[in-house]
């Protein structure tokens, strides 16, 4: 399995790389939401976070604290938005953690809009059914 | 510090709870983006990201994996969408993970357009100045 993350990774593709830990590389999205934003990826090829190995969770949260922070440190950002699309709207099958630098007033409704409602009884419904699901997870 | 959530992990505040564990929480967001969204929550008071203990870090992936297969397999799911916002567009000053259903055409183009262009050679000046401010935390 191999995909551009990968060749980033391994330096056969040329990016604007921010940090690299030995499990790890962050680099900017050459199509930013918003200038400044960043994609953390596994070194490793690992499809979607339903892959992401436990031993990699800390590593992963750990890097993205530490760019969400140098994002508002280096940039003047107020806010970020950390997000990770699987499979729906995943532009490469290789895990990535987007950081983004968010700005009060950015124009940038964003994904939480808008927002629908439950019927009546129907939020139970859902959560029942999730519910049952998580519990038959092993 | 008190808010909503906290009211919510205490069973002060009713919620759609689908799963809870000794450090989270995960209930049905009653506004959801699609149905079936679940927001994750540390019990313990935790403001953003960027205050995550590292010992949360795992334990959070790993219930945000969890509930993100069980959305797949409780609802049809074909994808889903993980997110944390941090002071801007974060509704509730507690940290909470988004686990948010997709599905092919399900009208979200959501957060990940428009996208910008950089500038020439814009792109390294932004990479040199994320760098640095990685590099200057310890």
């Amino acid at each position: 399995m191999t995909d551009v993350f990968c060749e980033i990774a391994r330096g056969d593709v040329a990016a604007a790389v921010v940090a690299r830990t030995s499990d790890l590389i962050a680099f900017l999205d050459h199509r930013p939401v918003f200038k400044g934003h960043v994609l953390i990826a596994p070194i490793r090829h690992v499809d979607t976070v339903l892959d992401l190995p436990s031993d990699l969770m800390t590593p992963l949260l750990t890097l993205g604290q530490r760019v969400a922070k140098a994002i508002v440190d280096a940039l003047g950002a107020q806010g970020t938005f950390l997000a990770i699309n699987n499979v729906v709207s995943q532009s490469v099958p290789h895990l990535h953690l987007h950081v983004v630098p968010r700005t009060k007033g950015d124009g940038l409704r964003g994904f939480f809009w808008p927002r629908t409602r439950y019927g009546q009884g129907e939020i139970d419904e859902y959560a029942a059914k999730i519910k049952k699901a998580i519990d038959s997870i092993t």
